[in-house]
């Protein structure tokens, strides 16, 4: 039995992953009266007082949402809320598992950038952050930016939990292949949400809308190349979205244009935030020597890492937990929002998001080919990620 | 330490009283790749084609949201969405105690009825059944009329599970009082959602906004009487929302007018869903003989137990655990719950609530002064009430 065939019968057979469970037990009326009514009517008397009670008094100050609309679901592309659910119900079990953050999954029938913003506004009483989670670019870049003013954070997974991960990633594969960091000349195949905050985030770039700046003392490589379906993204290109526009304004330098198999000849990376399949064994073999391969389409990578390796690249990496090298997002979005309910945090910084790349990647010391990143198993990930944000807080 | 210090000092110490578990271990590479990526792609795979299996793959065919705005939280009034949520937590801890249903809080900053239809409509891919909370009416009614078209149902607490519990009630204390259930006398004390909802049952009529029609076969009491703050609601009173207008159509068929203190002289029962104090003993005092006394504002009754014993009253409950006949919609919307998620219902009819009654009524075959109704731990009460439900389908 394949691992699809086995997940849709575990899903089956559990009907989910997640459950609603009570902390206290409810074995008396005198329980009733302390947790039910009338006793319930005090904590509700107080939060009336002082809305940031219900942090103390109440499952919001350690539970997180995880939001969906289903148009963008791992590599399936928009396949509606429902489809979403166990994407969703997963986030949730991880959050759980590897950051001891109690989480709900919430899909949603929306389908304009306004809907989903009313719908998050409206729900901010019961949560102490939002995890925006497979909502389609661009629409997921205007989301997140007006969604900054809520008094919780709102940080969008496959952005910034994507960014925070490959740079990590990123750093000590350059260890491995004996080559700078601020060295690398990296192509990312994708201008979506995730490829996009690659780029921002390798560049060291803070991005609002069409405007990006470069941040004095983030560490960033020597170029980046995105690539998307019409090629290259430069400077002035036409077919340019503002999030595409604002990229390529500070990437590309030398405004190369044309197709991935073009701009990929000599890069030292490609980082595939794509679909399945779009990175071939000739692209692989026409980059530097010492090639660094991400490919993190789910469930299908962009190419499959046997492949890449016949083609010569020397670190490999994929989204899979079933091959080494595992560059997934789960790696970091439970200890940030482990520091978002130990913090109170308000919003995610950049220098925040900077803190947790140190933090994942110092956790490999000596990483190899095979070991670039750690394990998801690694004992005290989320707490260390947590730890260094809440240092920077 | 009284029952709210008790309370609060507990909500703290646990934060609320629900969490966010697994149900599946995660131990292993191969958990991820089952659970996770790449395994999750198929159950999505799935639901895309058919999202149907939504509730057959994921956490929605056993979970329901609870909702609410906070603008009538218990006694306490519009105290706004944050500081309902002590509450919406604990009808989550009761739904799992007593029916075995997960379900989530959900607390909206909403203000117009209409955003709450615009909500809930969002978030219906998530759950297999909404259970409305603490709504203030009228507009309670009109958002519950315009949600029946879901798929799932859509069932506000405050109006049916008052209803079914205090109509369950009322039949056994008839019974104890030696009067015919269909010979009594009702007033009811507030005309807001509990209250014309429990008109509208006992008179067994089927209302839609602004119209209520007797339903062939349904037991109802002989006379009703609702009062509201204005006095008794009468067909043509001045003041009268199109939700009272068309109950004061069907009930006080002699047009009674007058403040509760004439209108509840001779009443067999008294039925209080308003606000603490409202219900004096002398009011008690000048009803029939044996009389029936609900007194069910949380956390502070209209009338103390001791106060209605004193002024004469027969067979007395409350809405609080701490007193004998405990009235309370935990009776009815576990089991109400456990019917929707077993069933898979679409809706719940009118004839769905009368299986309910019957089925807690029934639970107390000999009835007693101390014991109309069942006590809350009574062995599958819930288990009943979802058998009940699921007969007539």
């Amino acid at each position: 039995m394949d691992v699809y065939e086995e997940s849709l019968k575990l899903h089956k057979k559990h009907q989910g992953k997640l459950e609603t469970t009570g902390i206290v037990q409810i074995t008396s009326k005198q329980d009733l009266a302390i947790y039910y009514t009338p006793g319930v009517a005090e904590p509700s008397r107080q939060i009336a007082k002082d809305k940031t009670l219900s942090f103390d008094l109440t499952l919001r100050g350690r539970t997180i949402a995880v939001i969906s609309d289903g148009s963008a679901v791992l590599g399936l592309g928009n396949i509606g809320a429902e489809a979403a659910l166990p994407v969703m119900e997963g986030k949730s079990l991880l959050l759980k598992k590897f950051g001891g953050v109690d989480s709900f999954p919430l899909v949603i029938h929306v389908r304009t950038p306004e809907e989903i913003i009313h719908f998050v506004r409206d729900v901010v009483p019961t949560f102490a952050g939002i995890l925006l989670e497979d909502i389609a670019a661009p629409k997921c870049f205007q989301i997140e930016e007006q969604l900054q003013d809520l008094g919780i954070p709102v940080f969008h997974d496959d952005q910034h939990g994507t960014a925070i991960v490959v740079s990590a990633a990123l750093r000590n594969a350059a260890k491995v292949v004996g080559k700078p960091f601020e060295s690398l000349n990296v192509v990312i195949v994708g201008a979506g949400a995730a490829g996009l905050a690659v780029a921002r985030m390798l560049l060291g770039l803070n991005c609002a809308e069409d405007r990006c700046d470069r941040l004095p003392g983030s560490r960033s490589v020597s170029e980046v190349i995105v690539v998307d379906s019409k090629g290259a993204l430069y400077s002035g290109r036409d077919g340019q979205n503002i999030y595409k526009q604002a990229v390529a304004g500070l990437s590309n330098k030398q405004r190369k244009s044309g197709p991935l198999e073009e701009v990929i000849k000599n890069a030292d990376a490609v980082v595939g935030v794509s679909g399945p399949n779009t990175i071939t064994k000739e692209m692989v073999a026409s980059m530097a020597d010492k090639a660094i391969v991400f490919a993190m389409a789910n469930p299908i990578p962009e190419i499959m890492p046997d492949d890449a390796k016949e083609a010569g690249a020397f670190v490999i990496a994929t989204g899979r937990s079933d091959f080494p090298n595992q560059i997934n997002n789960v790696l970091a979005f439970p200890g940030i929002f482990k520091a978002v309910v130990k913090g109170r945090l308000k919003t995610i910084t950049h220098e925040m998001k900077e803190a947790a790349v140190d933090a994942i990647a110092n956790l490999v010391p000596n990483p190899t080919q095979e070991s670039i990143i750690p394990d998801l198993f690694h004992p005290g990930l989320a707490e260390k990620i947590s730890e260094a944000i809440l240092k920077v807080k």
